[in-house]
């Protein structure tokens, strides 16, 4: 079978990884409303194409917090990459290297920022982390990050608690014996709640400066209000997300909440995106509507459980030929030219 | 079978109870078009999710006239209960006293007021009635209520006549021979029309207030006029309800209806509401448009059909659950913070 | 199988008449996209139902052009009855009289004039007609009705050409050998093209006018200008009606173009509606949106496929049942309570 | 099967055409969003119908360019018509002549300019090219055109590089052997890359002037803003097209994109529109809102795919009636009295 689009993949994953893996990797909270939402929001924006610009030299690279990549989409973090293919984080560390662009990797990997940073020497890579209760043992992962070359950290502030997977409580999930949370291994073995702490608040991005000089990036945000009181504390970058819909259900799109995120931060700093890219296209419209690059997450561990490193990369190679086709066709020879003229939102 | 969520005791329900039973208590009115939107209306409110609050201590509790509950979720008036469990409402009374929650016993139950309240003493209960031709027996009906610690009346006024329900027409439902309209036996029986009175107006609240001292409480309402009217009627409280989408099929859902009363009401009596709830998450949405509490009406029977009081403490806790897990995740810890802030009505 | 609501009678009549019959009536023109529409433009509509009104006393009686009926639903001109039942328009007008409504006979009856006339001679029956290119043959058949007692005529505007009606083409829809479009055996037989003129304009209304005495009622109008040509051209009552979504396909719904041409009207002649009623609360509706009296077309025909005049009866019964019961949960005791109130359209 | 409508002639093509050719007339970019929106956006108009009007005489003709059609539906330019029928676009040709109407012919015709012109000597040609890499092949066709009496060059502007078909692309796309796009077959026999300039730009447009004496029509205009420099470069008309959907998916639908594209030209040169006429009734909304003359694409390949020059004959036949008829039931005598009073937006 042809790998033509992302859903070939998404097919061949969903046909071939463990069912409680892909229930896993597929979760949404509650209903998966904002799951689905999120693509189903892509498909309100309409292009407004514009004709005889000279395409004949498409560039597609962007920078984020200044690096270059090769075309603005990036991988998002996920956990437990090893549950879609055995190399898990090394592969999809060396897939992003090889083409050239971001992996955030997530404090859920199933192998240690070490093995993932020694996959990838020269990949631009960031790393995910939550506030632990244990503070110790976020300050030891945060520095451990910058001294592995990670070059920002992401913070992700919508998960004081887990949300509700309907699929995952009736599976019963957990990782299968032989892969485990490599990098909190020590810090939490004895811990029996939750060790993320659900007292977070603003103040804490003051202590988290204290502990790095790498960039803070906040995943999660989802109003004006908050896109501000982030700017205010000092973030140097935005993701706009809801956890691809695993979170709170019944909240907005992210390619919604991005206009207002954006519209409030007044680009005071970078505001990126992920959740339902699933096309060329999808990318272009997030830049379209103000963000510097977009993430993708569920699409990357269907490209691993299809050939690891290889997958992902092809992946990868179909979203950046349909964006720069995408680009092409809306009369757009460069990023810098891509603009909310070239968007509106559908009456329907 | 893991009971997971509210539709998982729906399946049960559907799958267990006797047809004739299961359709009474799915019924709807014509086209079950109300019945339906109600549940549909939730689903077009979007969140607006807070982040980096501090939700570790989360206070649920909400008070009605004046009585503090455990959360804001009680049970609402319906019939019949030994048609789902052999108990019936002695079960119902049992699983909100455990919970901590509301019980509004109905005219309509398969147990006397004498027992329901034998069965929980320390609950709170609030009985529903209906005002009947025969005043003497609403009279009678009021003051055994009151001298059995029902502690506020809820009076239906959605019913002059019956909705027409097609599956129990085409059923032919009645009760089987075992099962009694037991509070009303003696009023009733040589009665061959129906026993209520179509002839009821507004000032037929001076007469039930001239009854008793217990707070009287208006169920039915979905228009600002009739929400200024109970207010100048001197009632203590309002529940929006359309019945279940049993009585006028294609009025409005109650949650869109919510916004309209609240906003004529301008807090002067507490306004709860009904209809649709199905999700923790749907909680959190009433009162944030600004209901001081919500009553479940057909979940609470899909958990006595499952195990009888158990199985409607499993509902109850579910939905407490996952009430208490939206509120964190949009960003409050306590039910004072929720407010219309945390929502707005989809563009779809 | 019990007969509860109108689409009981849809399917028997589905199950039962000669495909080539059930295709005839139940086609719309093109997409049938009006057809359908004529329906779901009611769903749109939502109730506004108002409480502790005293309904004990229902009054649904209404006036049109000074003659009282029993409740607002009249019989809209349809032709070839025989195809539904043997006896045709013989049923359809005794139905009529039982119920003490009113029938307009269509120019297309399977049975004369005279016979539907005799058939009920004391009911109240309107005659449709079209203006025909022998304008003589016109002239006698407005005399043959008005002698006959007929009390108004009711002139199609909406069919200058026959609409396209695919499934009729593909069926090479004929009368059977033994019906004749009676009423016209004399005037056409030797007519080959179409008898129907499509010269026919607003000028024609005087020279209808010339030849009789009977209110004049205009069928067919979908615009507020047209409207305004009809007040103007002095007739005494306006149908609004797109033919069932016959004629022309992705006009309006009637029930939206009921707005504006009650709108239009300003109260100067009554406003009827026909199309897509098929439940009381749609009459209500209707009544609610400033038409006078309803009248049904498909659902006449499936309850003489039932059973003939008593099937009919059956039909209109069950409308008038649930017309009475939606009157009274929405708050009003008579019909001269139904106002724009009552009513809003639904934001989806 | 009687042949009634256009979705006949699709279903019939669906059928007996092999796959790859079906799959290549079908094809629409990416999700196939534009090619269904086409179609749905025409659903979403409503017309307002006017009556007695006389419409006995009825003139469906059209101008475009100042050459009289018989009625305002023409062919628009698709590829390798040899495909669908034997003798390709040889009959294309002669059934537009037939029908006294327009025909484009395709650059990636399977007949060559000279065959097609020979097919219909009399018949109204235009021309559709590309600007190729190879500016002397462009302008060679340009004169040869001029030269055998096509009346119009069709400039395409929305292909700088072909769309994303995934059904081609899985099917591995190509014209069987014993075909060839016989107007490029000496130009590009050595050319490996695309023969399409993707750098072409407004000011090709001065170019092409300077080689021709023939009106220039641009196709692929979509936006009010190229529609302005369209006019203001000089060009004669401008066909509103989005390719059929094949280009870049979820972009507007063209029904829509005339809207504003007939607002910002202002008279000042012919618009036309292709993409979703499916109906008589579709021309008819074409026009009202501004369309000089709609061109079809896929339907006339089903013709041809039925029965050649007659199968397209029936299918120009079809759409010519259904014209007139829905002008008819409109109120309209002549194309002259079409307008935008005929038509409203849906709210749904």
């Amino acid at each position: 079978m042809a790998m033509v689009c992302l859903s070939d993949f998404e097919a061949y994953a969903k046909k071939y990884l463990p069912k409680m893996a892909w229930d896993y990797f597929a979760a949404g909270a509650d209903d998966c409303t904002t799951r689905d939402e999120n693509i189903l929001a892509y498909k309100r924006i309409r292009f407004r194409p514009r004709m005889l610009r000279d395409v004949s030299t498409m560039d597609i690279r962007t920078k984020i917090l200044g690096t270059e990549i090769s075309f603005p989409v990036g991988i998002a973090p996920t956990g437990f990459h090893q549950l879609a293919w055995p190399d898990g984080e090394k592969s999809t560390a060396r897939a992003a290297r090889a083409m050239n662009t971001c992996y955030i990797a997530s404090t859920y990997s199933t192998c240690t920022l070490e093995e993932i940073s020694a996959a990838a020497p020269s990949g631009l890579r960031w790393f995910q982390l939550y506030i632990h209760r244990n503070r110790a043992a976020s300050q030891q992962l945060v520095q451990r990050a910058e001294a592995l070359g990670f070059q920002a950290l992401v913070l992700t502030v919508d998960l004081p608690y887990t949300g509700k997977r309907r699929d995952d409580v009736r599976n019963g999930f957990r990782l299968p014996p032989h892969m485990k949370v490599k990098n909190l291994e020590r810090a939490f073995e004895v811990c029996k709640m939750s060790p993320l702490d659900p007292s977070v608040t603003w103040n804490d991005i003051y202590w988290l400066r204290s502990l790095t000089c790498l960039p803070i990036i906040i995943k999660g945000i989802l109003t004006r209000e908050d896109a501000e009181l982030a700017v205010r504390h000092g973030v140097q970058g935005i993701i706009v997300s809801n956890h691809g819909g695993r979170q709170l259900d019944e909240g907005p799109a992210t390619i919604d909440a991005l206009v207002e995120v954006v519209e409030a931060v007044r680009g005071r700093v970078e505001v990126y995106v992920d959740g339902g890219i699933r096309k060329g296209s999808d990318v272009l419209k997030a830049l379209a509507l103000g963000a510097k690059c977009v993430f993708i997450g569920r699409p990357a561990l269907w490209g691993l459980a299809y050939k690891g490193e290889e997958g992902l990369q092809d992946v990868l190679r179909i979203l950046q030929d349909e964006f720069c086709l995408s680009m092409a066709l809306a009369g757009c020879a460069s990023t810098s030219e891509i603009g909310p003229h070239l968007v509106q939102f559908s009456r329907l």
